[in-house]
């Protein structure tokens, strides 16, 4: 008999499935609790309108308020679902699920809710809501287990059971003291294999590491990642702890990140996903294509100098896009290597001047061995196929073959310090640094090509 | 009296403090217990060797096992420490640690430790060497709890604390069953609540998510992330549980998942950081380098075709950079987009369609608004500056505003296409899509614009 090999789970199939045959709601409630609620949430879109109905009134209110959450697009179900039954679910919800789901509502879907949300919710919204998107405070759940420091070891799991009801995130408890001022952290482990007879607080670690609530994500993500923690605790300035950060915020702290940095580079203000309008579209990508359309033009004016060399010797312009591009793409790669290590490390001057030459050595290197596929190439096809003597030839090609080695050398300097120089500035580098750079490196590029070929060509050589 | 308000904890300074100053071993040991094992981690640097000495002594060899792991370049402190001293704190590691540590030594240091490295850790470290980098397998982590799903809620309890020992990844605990096979997952607050007469089989989740050790990373990321779990169980073919996935895991794979990207978006074939030698970096840029230079050499020879309008009416030169330029960096925000929609979502052909007009309409949108910016400042230009009358100037500029408009449209689809293309054949549309863009790019761009200058300029309004 062969053996059968382990698939790739398909969950969502067989839910449907339990839906459309059970005989009771007891059923599908009772054949359902084995399933991951994202899954049961994941199935929603595989139903039909009645079955999912039959669904939501199946699972009740506490069921479906941790389902919710990991529904995508929520929007097409508010309408079955309906507002009083919507309300009941946030009001279950822990206090992070139900902030997100806010925030992703409709101002009408919202305005209807409101009457019917209670008081414990509200006060989360608003809590989270003071935070600016790109402070600490924007990304903590105040769904947190969190005991006073004098209780005995008894008491603390007393405790623990008690508040686990409420708040899923056990795995480090927090203490405070007499004032509700944070003074320390316990592991979970620890209180589990604690002997009852221990003072609880040889278990509570008292130089626990926290954030505050209002520095900047950007700032401090990869020293939250350093402690790899499953939470942090948030405090405000009294030293009051108001909420944490989880491991799954931190993920999304990362994503967002880097998604970010990811848009810049590519010249969008922002991330942009699929169900976006054009309108919102264009907002995001204009901006930094007008800048560039007017740098451009800046340095259509300096090529415009050199229209004299272009008149006499037509060939140059064949390999103007070649340089332009080499240059920028070189300028590219050293922009995203420098953001990168400026973003994961505390630099000091000494790293900072290794990486330029580092850069530059890179450059060199790439340089000159581009440059001289360049010359050979090149020399080759304008004697062969542009008529021109092999003597000639080899002159222009050459030329092409410097320009491409000076302009890839300042490419990497300028990709290099551009970004450095922002980043001194406490301006965003990866935002600010695309069109500048590609500026000085065409502007590089331009002037020497043309430069050398007016030179060596035109003045010194007389080809024409 | 004026409040003090709580700054931001810098508690390295602080430990150093208690390192120089305590009169004994005990001392240091009893103040450090308070301390997260990252802070003591970093407080390495700013200790000198001596005092780092007295502090590997004072910890011993199962604080320093926990510490090692936060520990940034390890290897200059491996001498000071000691071979023997190290084998037994890496015995001591929890699992994932030591074969984490274990990838950063050098060979040589390797075959030091070898002979002093315990069988279990050894086996570990076998078994995740076993898969590919860009597999779940080499992930994961062999540091978790798991049960016979057969127990009483006592034993279970009992069997838990036992375990937990040696494994600190307690927040879902997985259950076999007589087989060895994985049959679910409960969850550590429902074990922690439950009454003592429950049976433990209504607390398992039997139809829990599970991953397998041969799977893609970049394929199951998403989905990872979607379950939001603290953890998920790896399974093998024969539904053997090998090991877990923590969330610490995920924040890990989704910095390198989209770091690579970025670095790909950049034309680098890998990330780089700040100690890599020349070599390696001229390495991992090189490849594209070329390919681009091959393929802007294409380009050169397609320009070379207008040479003819280029020496009668060189004006026309000016504004190649401009246009290749902007249709460039239009082909890498379709592309940093279309990257993005590709990764995070599972498209049908009716969103790529969606996704693709939407592209056109952004791209036609912007092209429309630069070309008719270009089309006013260039052509004001045009006959200001450079002695041509009205009528010319706003002809030149009137065939930039029109291939700026076409080369952003093309660039849009080129830049939407290109990358759907490549994900249909399975290369990762990131790192082939973007010379392909450029080349395509530059071409259209070129195109239509010596051509437009050539037909309407030169042979319709004959201005030269």
């Amino acid at each position: 008999m062969k053996k059968e090999v382990l698939k790739e789970p398909i969950f969502t199939e067989k839910i449907v499935e339990i839906i459309q045959t059970a005989q009771s709601s007891d059923e599908i409630r009772e054949k359902l609790t084995d399933y991951h609620d994202n899954d049961i949430a994941q199935s929603f879109e595989l139903l039909s309108q009645e079955e999912r109905k039959l669904l939501y009134s199946a699972l009740g209110i506490k069921w479906m308020a941790e389902i919710i959450p990991y529904v995508d697009d929520i929007d097409q179900y508010i309408e079955e679902i309906g507002m009083d039954q919507l309300a009941n679910m946030i009001n279950e919800m822990d206090a992070d699920d139900a902030v997100d789901l806010w925030e992703e509502l409709d101002e009408s879907i919202k305005d209807k809710l409101r009457p019917r949300i209670n008081h414990e919710t509200k006060t989360d919204i608003r809590l989270i809501n003071l935070y600016d998107d790109d402070e600490i405070g924007s990304l903590m759940t105040t769904n947190y287990i969190c005991i006073k420091q004098n209780l005995t070891i008894r008491q603390a799991m007393h405790e623990l059971v008690r508040q686990a009801g409420e708040n899923d995130n056990i795995i480090t408890i927090y203490a405070v003291d007499d004032q509700g001022c944070f003074c320390g952290a316990i592991d979970l482990k620890d209180l589990i294999i604690a002997r009852e007879t221990v003072e609880l607080s040889t278990l509570i670690s008292y130089a626990y590491p926290y954030l505050l609530d209002h520095q900047k994500i950007s700032d401090s993500i990869e020293k939250i990642k350093n402690y790899a923690e499953d939470s942090l605790p948030v405090l405000d300035k009294d030293k009051k702890i108001i909420g944490i950060i989880t491991a799954q915020d931190v993920i999304e702290a990362v994503d967002d990140e880097l998604g970010e940095d990811y848009a810049k580079l590519a010249g969008l203000s922002a991330e942009e996903d699929l169900n976006e309008t054009t309108k919102e579209s264009v907002k995001k990508r204009l901006p930094w294509l007008i800048i560039l359309l007017f740098l451009g033009m800046g340095v259509s004016t300096v090529v415009g100098t050199f229209e004299g060399v272009v008149a006499v010797l037509p060939i140059v312009i064949c390999f103007q896009s070649l340089i332009l591009d080499m240059a920028g793409n070189v300028g590219t790669q050293s922009l995203a290597v420098t953001i990168r290590v400026l973003m994961d490390e505390n630099l000091n001057s000494k790293d900072k001047l290794l990486l330029i030459f580092k850069e530059m050595r890179v450059g060199f290197c790439n340089g000159a061995l581009l440059g001289i596929l360049a010359l050979i190439c090149l020399g080759g096809y304008i004697a062969l196929f542009k008529g021109y003597s092999f003597g000639t030839a080899f002159l222009i090609s050459g030329c092409v073959g410097i320009s491409l080695l000076v302009a890839i050398i300042i490419s990497s300097l300028v990709g290099t310090l551009v970004p450095m120089f922002f980043n001194k500035l406490k301006i965003d580098p990866a935002v600010a640094s695309g069109p500048l750079i590609t500026t000085i490196n065409d502007l590089v590029a331009v002037i020497t090509y043309y430069g050398l070929a007016w030179a060596l060509l035109i003045q010194i050589m007389k080809i024409v």
